[in-house]
């Protein structure tokens, strides 16, 4: 067997074996198969496509190219949580609470981020003390006793995913179906929970930007999850505007916990209900994910997703007091404000440029090797449908250099389109996939 | 201008401009563009395909990404002759001398080869003494002295073109029609001849196995030279089988002194006076192809293309006394025989199995780092439409390792295909793109 081959045999539309996938897989995590001929491949895939038994084939390789966590020394079904990634996406920090205060054991892994803002990962260090680094006994001793941990994501974890994503990145191979599918399930089966809730975004903010490309990727992601043994269930959910107000690092934080307490913005709100409802039922905590909904109600309103809140700071070492007492997280020391240019409806928000704004106002990484500066973000003060009168503030850009907030500030403006009419209603929950 | 876009670009359909194009081959052969970011785009070319333009713009750049040779030093209209490549295509050897004698100079740059057997500059090494590498006053005096030199290319020649075509040897993506034109083209063009005859070959021991690809390619190859300001004809012509009866490093050359004795095989003999006056003619030293047909069968009958050939040997510092003697090239040790194995008529030899026979034989390499048994190599004893009895020899493979002469001679008995009936008689000369 050889690469040449296999890039030959795919560029000509023939389907992969098992053994090929696997020889590749290998190959290219130990170093034997260059870059140059892995990319070559990526991009005869990207114009062949893959078939869903190579799609499992490949996933299944680049799982068990690293470690495969074992999480069975945590209690009950443990259900992990991913989103495709948007604009102003904290929904983890929210779903985590809700699920785990109904009885789920949350053990996540989460990456660090590039883009628009970090990941969770880089936006739980906005709270002081709060380690994103355990041990594999002190992570399950605490899922055990709080019911939630989140840490950072080992190199260990699907390190062909770590090497093939890098490259896939530099060569135009990023949006394919199948390459984002292994690429985001060989990590989700790795990281060792027994059912998995994905939330696939849809719209101008997110990988996928229409309604079909996502749907066809989240029925591609439950049948990869099912093949390998996990209940799965993806919800398409809108990313055509940014999710909530807040896009940063500690200004999402602060969001959360603003949506724990009850007073969070409607979108985030409803849709970490749901994702948390789906989360409840594969957990087996609920016959159905409408009994899901209302537990997940229940725990927001009883204040006890909060206290779950609380407790998983404290239990990695963060400052619980953040919670109640917002000046605690680092702060921006400049800011740049939006108004409105004409009265009329917000009629659109475009989450790309929202997220791009963030990125230069210093919340986002455009290499690994950037700081991320966690008090800067932008909040929006204004939602797709609200009435808005000329000299209104549209949205408050936050960080520490204002040269770069001005800028953050010139590109979210250009985000903002106005119009005489009131749009539409957009729908938020689109489609469930089981 | 990032390589990131460029190939975004290609893989979307869209045509890349000249800037784009440039930028991708100077980045590529400084060695600023990585191989992965090369093969990406090159797949993305595979199957986007470039446009004549741009097929143009990619030679254009690779014949300037090293020295352009200055021919000026001759006299006269300089024509150079290139084939696509086949299985015992010994016709340099044949044709140089032909036009030669008829006062078309000569001054030719030829690579070595990897494959069946040695290319042009790798056979001539089989005579010994002879130099392949000379300086360019020298090669330049040789031509205005005796009309006709070849040297082997520089690595100063379309060095992007070396670069690239190793890069593509290994992603497979060699056989794209703008990407063999612009590879071919590039040298032409900078080994600075005035005129350019191409020999394009067509059928399973060639690149393009049908008629088709290999008139698309002919017709591209021909837009580029003219596009470049350089008279331009291609010649398409059957590989389906070997070209003559030899096929190796010193039994090729031998062959072409053969076919200059007027004793050589047919097709050996008309597709060389085919090529050659075509290249009298854009040599303008016939008024039309067919008077250019009829200067060089005069020349072959009257021996002058002999002489010239004697005279070619002697200047480059050969031992002519191999025409006459040809006890003096390097002799092979082993042999082993195919007898036929049942009455009826060779209805097919395929050219491809032939040609890996040959160099499992010892006479191509199959890496840059294996060295040529200049011996080694086939003699085919019957050819498509001869009648053949059982036992009667169809061919003999020569060379110095008993071991890798008995796997040549399995290799090449498989090649040969026998049936009751004649077959009908291939065409060799196929079309004349102009």
């Amino acid at each position: 067997m050889n690469m040449y081959d296999i890039i030959y045999k795919k560029r000509e539309g023939e389907a992969l074996s098992r053994e090929e996938i696997e020889f590749f897989v290998s190959g290219y995590t130990d170093g034997s198969i260059p870059d140059y001929q892995a990319s070559a491949l990526l991009m005869a895939i990207f114009f062949q496509k893959m078939d869903r038994k190579e799609t499992y084939e490949l996933t299944k390789a680049m799982k068990h190219s690293g470690d495969v966590v074992d999480l069975s020394g945590i209690k009950g079904v443990k259900v992990d949580k991913h989103s495709t990634g948007g604009v102003g996406d904290k929904t983890t920090l929210v779903v985590g609470p809700l699920a785990a205060a109904c009885g789920v054991p949350i053990a996540k892994m989460s990456g660090r981020g590039l883009g628009f803002t970090g990941g969770t990962v880089d936006k739980m260090e906005s709270i002081p003390g709060f380690r994103t680094t355990l041990e594999a006994e002190e992570f399950i001793n605490l899922v055990n006793r709080v019911g939630l941990s989140v840490i950072g994501q080992t190199a260990h974890i699907a390190p062909a995913d770590k090497k093939l994503y890098a490259l896939r990145d530099v060569t135009a191979t990023v949006d394919d179906l199948s390459l984002i599918t292994s690429s985001v399930m060989s990590k989700k089966l790795a990281s060792g929970s027994d059912a998995i809730v994905l939330d696939v975004k849809c719209g101008n903010g997110a990988f996928m930007e229409r309604f079909g490309d996502a749907c066809e990727l989240g029925e591609l992601m439950v049948e990869i999850g099912k093949a390998d043994g996990k209940k799965t269930i993806a919800v398409v959910t809108d990313m055509s505007q940014p999710l909530g107000l807040a896009v940063g690092n500690s200004l999402e934080v602060i969001e959360a916990i603003e949506t724990l307490k009850g007073k969070g913005p409607k979108d985030i709100t409803e849709l970490a209900l749901h994702l948390a409802s789906h989360m409840i039922y594969v957990g087996e905590k609920a016959a159905s994910p409408e009994e899901g909904y209302r537990l997940a109600k229940e725990a927001l309103e009883s204040g006890a997703a909060l206290k779950k809140l609380a407790a998983f700071i404290k239990g990695q070492g963060g400052d619980p007091n953040v919670i109640d007492d917002y000046s605690l997280f680092p702060q921006a020391s400049c800011r740049t404000e939006i108004p409105a240019a004409a009265d009329g409806y917000v009629c659109g928000i475009e989450a790309r440029s929202i997220g791009l704004a963030s990125q230069h106002s210093g919340a986002g990484r455009a290499t690994k090797e950037d700081r991320i500066d966690l008090a800067a973000g932008i909040v929006l003060h204004k939602k797709v449908g609200d009435a808005v009168k000329k000299g209104e503030l549209l949205a408050t850009v936050y960080g520490n250099d204002q040269t770069r907030t001005d800028k953050g500030a010139q590109e979210a403006a250009a985000a903002f389109h106005i119009q005489d009419q009131k749009p539409e209603e957009t729908v938020l929950i689109k489609k469930v996939i089981q």
